[in-house]
């Protein structure tokens, strides 16, 4: 191979160079035909050289340049030093075209038609030899969008074989749904437990030192967590608690998955996730949490589930079992949680619960196929003879999906030390239209009921539908 | 060519790589001397793939990298892969000098010297084949310097001829002042009306879906348009309306301008701008909207003109005819526009209106041409071999200007339903030097005269006079 | 060398391409074993061009691509054109064991356990020629992290020898302390007289005007200063003052600095830093300024000295000496500085005080060198054949270092018209980990000592402990 970048590339290179794949991160039935991950590609060095060893692509000079997966990528012919730069591209648009109300109860935000960005990361990884350091902000986060703010930054060491360990702010991984990339989604949003479950001590940007391992069959992860990134500031981004916490939160997770079945028509995965906050952030009003979620949409809409905030917070936990079957273009997958809160002053506990079932068909176009690095399934996938051209009858991949999602906050609603943060019941059906690997079209369509809760736009319970478009291009 | 990469580069391309064009986006009489555009740049596959094939880069194993328009360039061969990062920077100085104060009103903030990051634009695009994703961080938006926020992100699909089809955050082209990049300015600000004008359902950020055409004589571009990129935030970015909107805006652009005569010496143009918001967003305080404009300078200082907000909006429309002719050197412009807002609850409509005249000429340099796929005037143009060089006597370019501009927001001033808004009047002068295609500097003075409004620092009528320069780098 | 891209490059860069220095701006005893600067890279177009003529790169079809001191770049074969994208990323965390309090006075936010974002920049760097823009974005800039906003902004010209002249958003250097790049510290933060100086009108992201110059034995530079970047915004970020200015700050600094002992051995440095604000900040309550300092640990924890708001300041200076010395492996360093404040009014000035002292030592790895271009030392390095394989008992680069600082905000306290601000001694003691250039690790450890101050959670002085941990990646 020495001598390859001063001979002619051959035929097939010229013709389709960066469908050559640059790296074998996520492999499957039929590699490369994913959407690239939203996240910083993490390898170790020599699984970098080797990668590199098989590609076809074309050193010049000491210098290899390509698009591995899409994302732009350059790097020393050994693999030293390399720089990539992605790009995990959702826009949501639509709206609300009823929502009840009752006894004449504030309206609430459910504009009629309204747009988001609701993720634009730039994820630029900076590599020599097994240490990695990725930074990616993201320019489409918040709830309206209108705020800058931090995916992850982290320091990684990969140098012993199929693990990665990890420092810094970074989304550890708890449940099948949040192992998945956010450009892989069936729906455009998680269901609303994964939510509930993941924000307890992980989510995006949370400070964490950790590691993970995986092998062809298990995958394993754990990980001490702190705050998120810009918790403490008042003009905060993600949920931001203010600065004058007197104590930031401590808390950890721990995941682990495997394939008990694998053949050419059948993956199934079981795992396990749970998470803690060994204490909530301490500011002068003591320790306090407040759950709450959307109703599985994300348009800067009202929230209809809250908690108000609890007092008197010693510790959260949640723990629960990930299931997923698929069977040829078939993938069926359900998840249930427990989150329990422990208070302090003699205070009783409180229980809180959700469960989902999905189910997703791949109408045209590659089948859903599981990765062993995340332990959870990829998108549809279009082969480069696949993709959208009309002219030739072809028309990518397409997916229709439905799920019934249930979240359960109301402990001790008899007692006056419980909590009444009301029922959520969702009802989501979609369509998922890939032209070729990098850009995604989507159409969701939810309805959703929810008892009474502590908001005060939901104080008779409530029920609504929504109707969602997602733009998505991903490198 | 297939063999070039395997040979020593023709000795004109080791002398000057660059200034051989990649594309022919901005064709004219001296193409490739003007700066680049502050936009993200978005051809066809096919028009992309036969710019390569005529520029003077050199395919290396599949990949090929250069700096087309000064901006840096990663692509494969065939152009179905592409990274391009861009660069518009700038950045303003200077202040009032005078600012005329009665009757012991408030001073207002009118600084004697301060600064401002004005535009600090990185633009992305990520291209594969025919579909073209642009993000562009802005680290110098907002009046006052302090704010990241984003200026386009959008999905494009170009595989129509001289068409592109844009779908997210973007900046939808009204008015000739507005189709030009602001990186080829005459002055640091654009007129009052046309900033009045494409605020209403246009300007930066603004979530769009529609497309433009183009052809040698004319261009023809219409949009539906949503609310502006953050615009639901409370810590919002741009015109922050608040996280409390149950209904967000819906609007439209349609524009049309051609050229009827094209000669070496004289290019006109004519074209007609509309845009109208179908309905303003609404809060818990109805539908209302503000127009308010500073005295095109933009250094934080306070606003003199505005209507303040008016309630009931029902709609808002504008309309109005573009004219430009350049003979040789010189450049001249002229727009009008009428504002009609319509009112509910029996309210009479409202009208407001604006003009200006501007002439520019380039005193050495290449003058300005014009772009037929903006429908308006690029800025002079430096070729390589008069890049500024005192010891070989070479200078760049240098343009002088001067405009007349009027805005006036009264509308039945003399009835209790009319709204006094103020007329502000600006006499500006300009000089703009060009040292080679990438920087620029920019000296401006103004005059404005503007009569009371409903602003509590004009109380009575304020006059007074600014000075700004303008660094500009752009790639 | 033209030939070079088409024949076998020698085995040397095969093994280890990028260790080829791609520019000399930071040369030494070791060139190219210490961390990359957190800057923009500003040289003249004919040392780059020199640094390419020397370096091991190779010329694919006019365009060469590297890893410079780790830098990704991308540049046309002249150098005329250029790219480069940096990394300086450094993230914190730890806790305050304890801090005294008496009397029942607030706690203040003294985390047991907290993290911050401390830097996280992504320098951008294109060039035209002798003519360079830089534009850093700082996704970790602020106290609490959750703010993003702008390191640098610049334009620069460098066709003069050695010199830099640059305009916009820049940090003018003022001692040896401000000098040296954050990367390259001894301690996670500069002694609390350092940022006190500094602020007063330099610092990050000032708007400058001005150059330096240097020689192998002395450094010069002086700017013209402004405001901050985002000082005049209410959500600003740095240091805000709000969008009411009516008058914005200016200021200056100068510095001159020189080597009167050069031997393998021994580096003595000697320098002269003064820096003025000529007129502070007016908004509707006067021209006020204030002084206010961490610990010395930038955890978002409360300031325990400062000043409050000094009203009717007219000017601020601040002068005095640099001094350092290197003997072998051993590196010591002192400065002092005067502060003056003069008001109007008839009140009279002001002056406070700081020094400190420092000493470091590489107990392995190469030890710290003169950098000529900054005018300060650079970090350990780590050579190559040094980096961290335990394997093969290579260890990277270890210093350990102390350090005694005092800085002072009292003045004339028995009188009336004095201020009381506090003294704070911070003794602190560091230990530094370079696994190899570009990673590093820090932890240190600092007891505080802060007598009372205008601070409401220090009314009685206090002291405490600080553990601080800092992770760090910088390409």
């Amino acid at each position: 191979r020495q001598r390859a970048a001063f001979l002619p590339p051959p035929p097939l290179l010229q013709a389709m160079p960066a469908i050559a794949p640059l790296t074998i991160r996520r492999p499957g039935a039929h590699p490369q035909d994913t959407p690239p991950s939203d996240r910083g590609i993490v390898t170790s060095w020599r699984d970098f050289r080797a990668a590199t060893a098989q590609d076809e692509e074309v050193s010049v000079g000491g210098i290899k340049i390509g698009f591995p997966n899409g994302r732009p990528t350059f790097k020393t012919s050994d693999g030293a030093y390399a720089l990539s730069i992605g790009l995990a591209f959702q826009e949501d648009f639509g709206g609300f075209p009823s929502v009840s109300r009752r006894n004449g109860e504030d309206r609430g935000n459910f504009n009629s038609f309204t747009s988001n960005s609701r993720r634009l990361r730039i994820p630029f990884t900076f590599r020599y030899k097994d240490w990695v350091a990725n930074v990616t902000p993201d320019f489409g986060h918040g709830n309206n969008d209108g705020q800058v703010g931090l995916y992850e930054a982290n320091i990684n060491y990969a140098g012993l074989h199929n693990t990665v360990l990890t420092v810094g702010y970074f989304q550890p991984r708890v449940t099948e749904e949040d192992a998945e990339s956010s450009n892989d989604f069936m729906f455009v949003e998680r269901p609303a437990i994964i939510d509930l479950v993941r924000t307890i001590a992980a989510n995006d940007a949370r400070f964490s030192v950790g590691g993970m391992h995986y092998a062809d069959r298990w995958w394993i992860g754990s990980y001490f967590t702190g705050q998120e990134w810009g918790n403490r500031n008042e003009r905060g981004y993600y949920a931001s608690i203010g600065d004058n916490i007197t104590d930031s939160q401590t808390g950890g997770t721990f995941r682990v998955a495997g394939r008990p079945i694998v053949t050419k028509d059948v993956d199934m995965h079981v795992g396990i996730s749970s998470i803690a906050s060994f204490k909530v952030a301490k500011s002068a009003t003591g320790r306090s949490y407040t759950f709450a979620q959307r109703p599985e949409i994300n348009l800067g809409e009202s929230i209809l589930m809250t908690t108000g905030a609890i007092n008197n917070v010693a510790q959260l936990w949640s723990a629960g079992p990930e299931f997923a079957l698929r069977w040829k273009r078939l993938l069926v997958k359900a998840e249930y949680y427990r989150i329990g809160v422990e208070r302090s002053g003699g205070l009783p506990s409180l229980g809180f619960q959700g469960w989902y079932g999905a189910v997703g068909y791949t109408l045209f176009g590659n089948p859903r196929r599981y990765s062993i690095q995340e332990g959870g399934f990829l998108a549809p996938g279009v082969s480069p003879d696949q993709e959208f051209d009309p002219l030739h009858d072809r028309w990518g991949a397409l997916e229709i999906a439905a799920r019934y999602s249930v979240a359960d906050l109301n402990s001790r609603i008899g007692d006056a030390d419980g909590i009444r943060g009301g029922q959520q019941t969702v009802w989501a059906t979609g369509l998922s239209w890939y032209p070729n690997r990098y850009f995604k079209f989507m159409l969701d369509y939810n309805h959703f009921i929810v008892s009474r809760s502590s908001a005060t736009v939901n104080l008779y319970g409530r029920n609504g539908d929504a109707v969602v478009g997602r733009i998505q291009s991903t490198f």
